[in-house]
């Protein structure tokens, strides 16, 4: 059968995760924790499954929830969302983002990237039948380069996809770099689809800089994140989408024939769960000192050059002193020889570019990081 | 903005529910269970839980569970399917329709369905940029006509539906219809989706036809079908596909980017549950009592005339004898005034076609069904 994605293979951090299993490597490349989650959490899905929440929840997901996570955006970021027509929750991140992306895209169409950027976006605008216009992030900073964004936009630019804080690279986009796009986009109709999955983890005193802050933005976007990532549940696949109306009326009526809806009783669970900010608020702290034992732990053990780490929960690194192998090369040999898994950076770039750096997630337990450690100083 | 579904508004299923809950009405419309499901099943939700199995599982779906619904599909329609690489674990059956779609279809080829069809095959289609050509069903059996299915294959069919037990009308096709299509796609490279969601509700003593049964149908299907409505819990999401491995390869590359994985506890519990058939093989007769309970209430308290409910847990009635109005008309009518939700039948076909039927649910608790029925005894 002839293939709609003839560039498409499994997924990296699929690849990876099987050959960490199969190697029994210390996993550090899929990015999900190696913890449980607080047993509150679990405990308030017992509690609604008790009570009866296993039907259809309706289409946009519980309304109690899209009213926590309404008071969450306004809380933090000061913009207010109705709950009633401009939340809805997903399936997780990844299915809000093929969601967005089938609703505003039509043959075509342009839809800029920012390379390395995560591996679905490039599959979902295909199979939109739009066209991937790619525009890379300054080599060695990763920080946006608005000049080049500024000459891939053509009439026919559909929609922007903005990641921060950014997965792989871990830069947080500054609040001057989020105004300089609003200002860039101000006299286009182009739409942003800001992929902001690792809101709360953003680290140093650093702020998260939603495009939820930029009334120009705020305007044009679909936000989406995910409580995967912030509860530390990524296999219950629920996240959110936020938009204006206008919108969020184009994304329900896909929503509505691709999912229809999303697992009830989780999402009775998290909207108990959301009435108490802490866990969100407390979340910086937590991963800044994994980060930090971490860091600390290659800068001492290793020869890895090590990148800033400004949020999500990963870690770069450069390779160049430790090996000559091509990134990807280097992290099938570092999970089958050392017995850590890493993921290559060239995985997130459409023509594979290798700049020797790799990613290791630190969303891990105390000891499973110390063991990485361990091995890693064998190299 | 331009919308790219400009003949989508809302679901039926949502807009009927909203009402219901509004007006207080029995809600006999949208097609889910109004009872808890086993709460051995709860138990083993929470036991995942418990035991850590809340992270992303593999792509395609927990190894265990994989394997199970193999086996039942072997044990029932005797055909094998490679657990590894014939089964995917989806988020609903609508899920992976919409995956199974986007997966094969290419702009300009055709799909065929039969109407009246479950109303998200067509924006489906329309997303993946096909053309839908609409076949009906016989006006009153609802049986397939096999001349008219013949006349609607062209060189650029890609793709047809069939749905059996089929929603809305409540038949379920023979193996001599069965073998029919199968006959009538041998010369032909036409796929098939099969929407089996309701496989496991099929009664008098007649029995599901999947298109595994039949090799040269199983060779071009993708196989979909529903936990939620076979274990009672349409609010949890979780479906499965089974497929040859060259399509389910072509599946995965979309699934994988579309909600990437699907829920890890539900998919522990499920597989646990599933070790055991007796849930599934009860079923007939669990829902043939409610059919019968329900049919024989209209029959003594209402002038609605009755179709034959073969399978699904549906009942379709001719209104013409108790109203004028309009099919949608006269749910809407019903739902206010009555108190009792249903749905039109006009609501799955394109063109809206009116035949004086609207379909009941009848999933529901005994004293729901009776509640209902006192309610249209009023009619
Ligand atoms: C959806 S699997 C990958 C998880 C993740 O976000 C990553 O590792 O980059
Ligand atoms: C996905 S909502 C509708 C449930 C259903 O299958 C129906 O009512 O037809």
């Amino acid at each position: 059968i002839a293939t709609k994605l003839p560039a498409v293979g499994t997924t990296i951090f699929t690849v990876m995760s099987a050959l960490a299993a199969e190697k029994n490597a210390v996993n550090l490349g899929q990015g999900f924790p190696d913890f449980n989650c607080d047993p509150k959490l679990l405990e308030d899905v017992t509690a609604a499954m008790a009570a009866g929440h296993n039907q259809y929840p309706p289409m946009p997901g519980i309304p109690a929830l899209r009213e926590a996570i309404a008071g969450k955006i306004s809380a933090l970021y000061g913009h207010d969302y109705s709950a009633a027509d401009e939340i809805t929750v997903t399936a997780g991140a990844t299915q809000a983002i093929i969601t967005a992306i089938l609703a505003v895209v039509r043959a075509g169409d342009e839809v800029i990237v920012l390379e390395p950027c995560y591996d679905s976006y490039v599959p979902n605008i295909e199979l939109a039948g739009g066209s991937v216009v790619r525009v890379p992030l300054v080599p060695g900073t990763f920080r946006p380069d608005f000049d080049k964004i500024a000459a891939a936009l053509t009439p026919r630019t559909r929609a922007l996809i903005v990641n921060t804080p950014h997965n792989p690279s871990a830069t947080v986009w500054t609040a001057a770099e989020m105004r300089k796009l609003e200002e860039l986009l101000a006299p286009t109709d182009v739409l942003v689809i800001a992929d902001e999955v690792y809101e709360h983890m953003v680290y140093d005193g650093a702020q998260h800089e939603s495009v939820a802050r930029f009334p120009g933005l705020a305007a044009r976007s679909f936000i989406v994140s995910s409580f995967g990532k912030t509860y530390h549940v990524t296999g219950w696949k629920v996240g959110y989408v936020a938009a204006p109306a206008p919108l969020m009326a184009e994304f329900r009526k896909v929503h509505q024939f691709n999912v229809f809806t999303v697992n009830t009783p989780m999402q009775h669970a998290l909207a108990q769960y959301m009435a108490e900010p802490k866990p969100y608020l407390e979340l910086p702290a937590f991963y800044q000192r994994k980060r930090d034992l971490f860091a600390a732990g290659l800068a001492e053990k290793t020869r890895f050059k090590l990148l800033r780490s400004e949020g999500s929960y990963f870690q770069c690194v450069d390779i160049s002193a430790v090996s000559e192998l091509s990134e990807a090369e280097f992290c099938l040999w570092l999970t089958r020889e050392i017995g850590v898994a890493a993921i290559p950076l060239s995985a997130f770039y459409g023509n594979g570019f290798d700049q020797r750096v790799v990613r290791f997630c630190f969303a891990k337990k105390d000891e499973t990081l110390i063991a990485a450690l361990d091995r890693l100083a064998r190299l």
